[in-house]
């Protein structure tokens, strides 16, 4: 088998113009099944109910993963530097466009409550039987164990986990643009281009030239208002309350030995804790939103409720404080148990503190993705852009979030007259 | 009930950038659950197995529609004009936004293999016990027919069509650009701003103010380019021939009595012709892409693979042909027979001349959206464009298509030497 | 005479699209040969010498703050908001046209060796007898004076001075755009369409609805980084330094007495300090560079070399310093005369510390265009957005300026042995 | 001397973002005094008076046509192929670069008066003592003729002129988008990138791969659009139409004999035909610009009057007509000299057919620049891409010009009365 195509391929693609496709396994994996059901993965999960416009999905985001790791390679390459070590080219870009390969339908809401982890789910996908580890054998047969250890973080050369997984990496790059193309907004929009050309290897990882410091500020600074603006959108966040609140329901009617009128396969195995890979593979969006439309006839009234909600966008309302008062909310969780609701699913405190991805956290953390972005001096020597920038360090020390209260508002309304006012004024309906 | 919101809605469009919602009876259209089911009808159908980036919803497009609409509307309101009927504003508005609403999943093929039309749909959905229905009857008894005889063309002021229907409508503009932002192409990209600065009502009709002819010319010339790249691409063709070979063997296999492993409810309605608007409202993308994720298991060897087809994009090959040579044809399906394929299935002829809009069609002809695109001269005289400009007449007489030949590569490989070696070249197989 | 004009006029423009004037007056100052003049007058002085694309005049930009006021009145207008005083309407478009009409050619470089000042000029032209004078009183006799009452920040109404000065102004949310587009870079860009949506008069100021926190922050980012990246670029700064040589040796020489081969009679004005009206309208910039070009061949050598510098592109080269060692430089300059050199033109420091506007400076400032940002809480209160956002304490607080030394690199290469080595180091000629 | 800089040079630019410089021959050329002079020359010439953002220079231009010339080139290398002679790299990337450097200032008018050409003057300022001559011997001694002969299209490979001068080469390209840019019209606007994609070289000559066919399409009617919307604009004709007038009536008033009071040397030049490079070097747009503001003064009314019109931009009117009645225009002439005007200079007939580039001839024709586009077919076929395209034949074939009648209506206004009454209809002053 050639290694190369006869013929460059070309996606169309609204945000990197064009990508291109010469490697012969990394057009092999595209047309993988597993690769294909990326298709019916939403990028942003539920924000679509929040940005219509934001319906991409992580096939979309992963081909353009691959094609920004394609350009940084092949600038490194043009340049000769010998900090890059070229044979890890491949390995890189496979890597990086099967990194989220793993990603089930709506994953924050599904892993919240079902314990499972996309991450872990791209190893098994990679390394079990699957068209995907075919493809990989293909080229060696620890070559699977070799993209395992990029995504995993334990690959030799931590150059290339820091094109993946780093505080500047591929990834990162281009969910920003692609989610601001999508939404609408213009705030993930920096100059990339710019900060390709200053990216350099240099001893094991991957720096950025002194004289790029503004590109990575205006970077950083996307990064920031993409979080606020759309990632922490609280009618996004309302959605995903109502999301997990389904599979939450599900779990305990199941658990509790309900009889559902339906339930479909891949799910019933999600919650016996037994999938295998190929019910992953079909557990996809388009799955669940099926069976959310069966459960809205569904007897439990809870259940066929939530459903609704999600599907028709009947989101809860939500409220803001600064603080949460406990002892105001544990008799607002009593007034709703008096007017017969269930405070365990119509009240919620929502903080957002637990997103994947900090938007930027100097040196000397371990976790992942934490390497601190380094600039490269005139003298070769490194500074954390954060010693350097007052506008990085303003960003990362930035915890602004508030707390929300979110609630069902047309169930509170109907029983307005049996609230306590400060439980109604909590709750804004005065 | 006060007629105006509050507080005027927005929402964040990538085509429109914002999207303005001040009539309150909009809003709750927009709200109902047989609106928010067009998130989950693709505005393209399957071509985004050809462009990746266009998955975009018909629920952004017809938010699109009435956005224009709204500002065609906004203008002729601010230029006084008395040929605008002022009180047909909220029925031009709301045609605008549920011109849409009756798509099912993958319209087209759908359509073509059960008989079923969209436009009845949506007028099914706008007249029959529904949220809309309930809506549009807030505003008075006889809206919900006043909506419908806009979506038929019946209504008694033409000028009111002609917004929602005609060669310059509020539909075709939005879906150039939208489709041009999705799929990445830039070629549907015209200016609408100046468009909708020369658009004129006189007497009963649309017009263009003859200064604005160039940007006609410009809208046209991105028409043609949308459907020669992006409509009539032969890759989307080919994901359309899978599907609807889906459909029909489905339709074929219960017709003769199949016991199917699954059948979702709605879909067997869809068989028995006995939709109701129940029925048709569950009869969404998920549902259908979760049927035949069920149907790659199914025993029936055809329809499984057609599934895993569609599903894991192994679409047909095809071969392109000026005019087709029915005896070779003829001797082409014996071949397959011969080798044991089903020609009737395995080798498709498929010319795009099916297609639901021309690009632009000169005077006279009375069919929908036929009217041609008038000029307005400084002294009041009309002129069709096609009259003046040699650039639309160009473009409104090409037939440029040309038959396309599809089948199973993969399939006819593994018999490639039992295979005649005319009926070889046929196929590119030499 | 009407005081609309029959037909809406409508400029085609790169950074709006389309800038529309209804009003005579509007129509007619722009048709003045005082406002024509901007034309030849560029918005970014030297920049094009760095950024070959700012060839963008002070004409483009002008209009394009005109049409940000009207579209914030407009919509000030629409809200009915009885905070804005609908009077002063045109006054306040006159003013935004008009706030620049005094700058002169290269006026930061004039205004530092002749002691001009352009708002002066401004005023000036719109009291003396110009065409823009007898325009102006058409409206009354007292409107001239009106207008520069805004332009002096006197005028009795303050919101419609902080419409054409403030923190948020047109002129500054134009300039950034514009500047941007014309340089190619994108850091100026920023979402104006939200800002205009969220301002709103209250009581005699313009403030900003709190939910247009962030869309706030990201015009000072962007502001932010106009600033380093292009108004204080070192390349940009150079050619001011050589240019503000020019005419400081030009005075020299005239005070000195000295016989010009040529010397304009504007420029003689300009040295003698006694010009007119309509001296300084004949002083634009085609007139500057062809003097410059006359002087290529004027006997000073000085003054001929620093010309053909400026003309042919030959500036200066710098070295950066975190503070400047005074005592390093006296030696400096005392090596420079010794190999006959004239170190009060061939050494000069520069600290961009005298730039026209600040990024943002917090509450309290008396001084011009310092009125704190003001964010409008749901309750009607208001909070400077310093003290709500870190993003814009931080960018408020930063002082990163560093002392450039600037010098001609050709010849004190000549002169390279002759140096000391410690001077050698200074400036990088090791 | 190395031939390669040491660091890549980088020029921002709004059309293509970056320019890369790598070869120091392209980076001393950019340094020349007469490269840089372009600064001072408009790529659009009196255009800025109809589009106001059209300011942009033929230096950034100049950059431009270098840039696509070297994407084009780098591609050719890419792909390996042996139809394109890479000894002639170089050669290519400087005549791309250089071609327009003989433009002198409004260069249409001036050459239509005083029967110079550009060209000419281009091979002049490479061969003749200059610094671009200089830099040019340094590679060779006849590297100034060879680029000439690119230039002059004898170079004896056809494919590098073609290069720079054909359908569809990098010099149109650059300057569609770039207009299109500064103009702010979106019409110029193609997709270069596809273009740069399917050009290959093929023996001798460039041309394009047929499945690029639509891509050149849209290309062309982009250039038509550009065409009918931006360079046939009435009012830019209006405003070459007055500027002519001023160089034939200053030449006149000197072949007379008349004491100018202001006459600057290298314009004294041009009216005596004995211009050395040097003189042409300091004839540019801002002398130009200061000579009419010093004319205004001139003693001539005409002239003067002229070059008020000009600068003021108090422009000429204009009507329309399909064909001129020249029995008309003579009493229109003899009227206006009855009221004492001059028809010579005020009534003047314009028809846009003396452009320099016409937008597309099929195949035959031997003049410069009217090599057809040839589609490569699969099977190396070439096709005149008219021969299979409507679009392009329709657009080849258009000739819809019409003529336009000029003249100063406000001087024609103060004689209204005593116009007969059918001139006053000619000119629309019913």
């Amino acid at each position: 088998m050639h290694h190369e195509l006869p013929e460059e391929k070309v996606f169309k693609d609204p945000v990197h113009k064009s990508i291109y496709v010469k490697d012969r396994i990394i057009w092999n994996l595209i047309n993988t099944k597993e690769f294909q059901r990326l298709r019916r993965i939403r990028q942003l999960g539920t924000s679509y109910l929040t940005f219509h416009g934001a319906e991409h999905s992580r096939f979309s985001h992963s081909l353009g993963v691959y094609e920004i790791t394609r350009r940084i390679i092949s600038q490194f390459e043009r340049l000769g530097d010998s900090d890059w070590p070229k044979e890890e080219r491949l390995t890189a870009l496979c890597a990086s466009l099967l990194h989220d390969v793993g990603h089930g339908p709506f994953s924050h809401s599904i892993e919240a409550v079902f314990d499972t982890h996309h991450e872990e789910w791209t190893c098994r996908l990679l390394l079990e039987d699957t068209e995907l580890n075919r493809v990989l054998r293909g080229v060696s047969d620890d070559f699977p164990e070799r993209i395992v250890s990029v995504i995993r973080r334990t690959h030799e050369k931590p150059i290339v986990v820091s094109l993946v997984t780093s505080q500047l990496d591929a990834d990162r790059m281009d969910f920003l643009l692609r989610d601001a193309y999508y939404t609408g907004t213009h705030y993930g929009t920096f100059d990339i281009d710019r900060i390709l050309r200053v990216m350099r290897p240099h001893k094991g990882r991957i720096v950025v030239k002194e004289s790029g410091m503004h590109a990575v500020e205006d970077y950083l600074m996307s990064r920031y208002q993409m979080y606020w603006q759309v990632y922490f959108h609280p009618v996004t966040r309302s959605s995903e309350i109502v999301l997990r609140q389904i599979f939450r329901r599900a779990k305990e009617l199941y658990r509790g030995g309900w009889r559902f009128d339906s339930l479909l396969e891949p799910l019933k195995r999600l919650f016996d804790g037994e999938m295998t890979a190929d019910d992953y593979f079909r557990l996809d969006e388009p799955l669940v939103q099926t069976q959310f439309m069966m459960w809205t006839d569904e007897k439990d009234p809870l259940l066929a409720d939530l459903c609704r909600r999600f599907l028709h966008r009947r989101l809860y309302k939500y409220t803001t404080m600064d603080e949460p008062d406990e002892a105001l909310l544990d008799r607002a969780r009593q007034a709703l148990l008096d007017v017969g609701l269930n405070p365990s699913y119509h009240l919620e405190i929502d903080y957002p503190y637990d997103l994947p991805y900090h938007i930027y956290r100097p040196g000397g953390d371990s976790g992942p993705g934490a390497q601190p972005i380094l600039l490269l001096g005139e003298h070769d020597e490194l500074t954390d852009i954060a010693d350097r920038s007052e506008i990085v360090r303003s960003i990362a020390g930035i915890h602004r979030g508030r707390h929300h209260l979110y609630y069902p508002e047309d169930m509170l309304l109907k029983h307005r007259d049996r609230l306590p006012s400060d439980i109604r004024r909590l709750i804004g309906m005065l």
